[in-house]
């Protein structure tokens, strides 16, 4: 039932996720940059452990990251919002 | 970038999700039926709020279900654990 390549292993808990939602449409050309930055950017950051990521054929999304703490949370938060946004 | 039918409206923090990450095969018949099963219960739990699942192309899925309480949470898998495991 897992494959490796894509389901995250988790450490025992506590640990904390960041769940993140979106609809891809025809419009948000720049959204699969902004993206890809992210996804760079988020491997780099402390206290970072996985991330999963689904997209369906309807262009609906899923991508839960996975990390040690909720100040690593803020911590990615702050500096992916000073460096992208 | 928002889709009424398909991401889910959460209230006010705090709230809770629980997020189940699944690979699909060839193998597992019966998991589509059981997943059925879960997911007409869960609408039925109290304090569930909303759920989320996408499943991609390469058969892996991700779903979320939002509840209210930590205790809705608990409840809700002690309950499914007696109806259907």
């Amino acid at each position: 039932m897992t494959s490796a390549a894509t389901i995250a292993k988790t450490p025992a808990p506590p640990y904390y996720a960041v769940i993140f939602t979106s609809q891809r449409t025809d419009f948000d050309q720049g959204y699969g940059q902004m993206a890809e930055r992210m996804i760079a950017l988020v491997f780099q950051m402390p206290g970072f452990l996985k991330v999963e990521s689904v997209r369906n054929t309807d262009g609906l999304g899923i991508t839960v990251s996975y990390w040690q703490s909720e100040d690593a949370i803020r911590n990615w938060k702050a500096h992916s919002e000073h460096r992208i946004a």
